[in-house]
């Protein structure tokens, strides 16, 4: 049987493209003892991966030129020689992007597919509900009636961020591309207010006005000068939770912004990078809430929903041209 | 008896000069019941100061014209009509830049001339010292062999800093603008390594020389290009203390430079503003620490000190011209 595997294939300068990947076509492998083949149903893509591409230093290991590209993937095992695992079962790890593939078993968790829809598990009760639960309570900490500003709202982690902000008690602001987006982010995910940064020639200005009370809480996913803009509002005591900065991953060098060590001084304020990884031990407990909110109603899920293996390139790309709406997956 | 005041006359745009100050020349006045008569002896000038004299935000309230310009002063009680005081005693107090004034006795701290020379409660065992101990510990939390950098090392903070730095069993590296202060770092206050930024082309590169293992801790008080080339080098989990900004108080806008934020993520790193009194309930223990290390010797005071009540002025104008080395004192 014939299995397609994208293979690594070229460092994006700049924005990602599909020259950078090139589809090899194999035979699906034979597993041995200990090892089960798995079917690839979803693919997980994340703008972090746009890090572990370049050979700068990030906060992941750098992808090898010339082997598989790696994301979160839901999988059904197809076939066992490994006694924790049986045929149908539904498994999520960190995975090769093939249409099927062996494992001998490690990093691989077995997703509850009567609990939630399989692809939730690489969105709200996966890295992106886990990165948005921890990087706003363990940061950002958010309090009753102060008020949070989510930069790429409408994203996997944004969107989530803003729910978990609304279930806390903060008002809650956040930051699209598209009036599409921020009419969701009001009607869908309950945000009080919601900027269109395409839109908006002042973000400064933008940011002062859906925030009247100032800015205690950020959580940043996107850098650059949309987050200039809410930086220049924060209150006494504000903290930002650096989660991501997707603005920049695809610029060649630093950009400059305004020094904000000034504005830090004045309000004895903090800024802290985010990585999920960093916070592992409290990945149960993160997961048990989330999922509860989400039995409860409280949390909703949205996907944006590409279908078919060749794709999955073309929705990494997307990702950068702000095609989604929370998470982007692809349904193989 | 004839008593002089100097009084803020004008807010300085960028540099503050001379003629933002004037003395004016009254009466000693009369003490009434429950008020001390104060004769000031040491002047404290500090850079926070600048803050004060714009109307800018800033985390302290600003001067307001045509009124006594003030700062932390060691003055001697020299006739009381209040019971808690005796003529002869000495106390400290955020007080008037003048030679005589009154006092109800409200924040007043009594000090001891035999404990100290009494010109270090202002700096290592006064509000300089407290900032240098709980910013350092605080929010850097330096660790035995890991890497602290500070710049204004020199400085009333900086040289407190880089000391405990090394009771702590830091490698301590400082950053100070000449080549007498670099030297007197390294053989008066015990810093491994220091770095003149006046003729230092590029600070990124000469703290990675000087930082080997990189920055765990980052004792900032000056900001701009100084920090910039330092926070360029921080390790993960680096933590940056921002004290203060010396270079950017003079800047009538804020300065731009490379945005920090894909620095602080991919580090797990915090930068954090340090304010001195949101530590307040913390001061006894740090006083107590403080006096204890420079009783065993550990810590040795510095200061530059101008003499004469009319020279206060020029003193505090010094500061931005780096003409301090340790705390800058008027001696009256």
């Amino acid at each position: 049987m014939k299995n397609k595997t994208i293979i690594f294939e070229k460092r994006p300068e700049g924005k990602p493209e599909q020259e950078c990947f090139r589809i090899e076509e194999n035979l699906v492998p034979e597993i041995q003892n200990g090892e089960v083949l798995l079917k690839t149903k979803y693919v997980s893509v994340d703008p972090y991966l746009r890090g572990r591409m370049s050979d700068r230093k990030s906060y992941t290991s750098g992808f090898n030129l010339g082997e598989p590209m790696q994301s979160g993937i839901i999988a059904e095992v197809i076939e066992s020689k490994n006694p924790d695992f049986r045929k149908g079962d539904f498994v999520s790890g960190l995975l090769n992007w093939a249409e099927h593939q062996v494992s001998n078993g490690e990093g691989l968790t077995k997703v509850d597919a009567d609990a939630a829809p399989l692809s939730a598990y690489l969105g709200l009760l996966g890295m992106p509900g886990l990165t948005a639960y921890l990087g706003l309570m363990e940061i950002g900490q958010p309090k009753k009636g102060e008020t949070l500003v989510v930069s790429g709202a409408a994203g996997a982690v944004g969107s989530v961020v803003g729910q978990i902000g609304k279930i806390v008690g903060c008002r809650v602001v956040g930051i699209a591309g598209s009036d599409e987006k921020t009419e969701l982010l009001k009607t869908e995910f309950g945000f009080d207010e919601a900027v269109n940064y395409k839109t908006t020639p002042n973000m400064r200005k933008a940011i002062a006005k859906a925030c009247p009370d100032g800015v205690d809480v950020y959580f940043d996913n996107v850098g650059g000068e949309i987050s200039d803009g809410v930086m220049l509002n924060i209150n006494k005591f504000a903290r930002t939770t650096i989660c991501g900065a997707i603005s920049q991953y695809n610029e060649t060098r630093m950009t400059t912004g305004p020094r904000l060590q000034s504005v830090l001084l004045v309000n004895s304020a903090l800024m802290k990078g985010f990585i999920v990884h960093d916070y592992a031990e409290k990945f149960p407990e993160a997961i048990k809430q989330l999922s509860q909110w989400y039995g409860e109603g409280k949390l909703k899920l949205k996907e944006t929903v590409v279908e078919g293996f060749e794709n999955i390139p073309e929705a990494f790309i997307g990702l950068f041209e702000g095609e989604n709406i929370g998470k982007m997956i692809v349904k193989i």
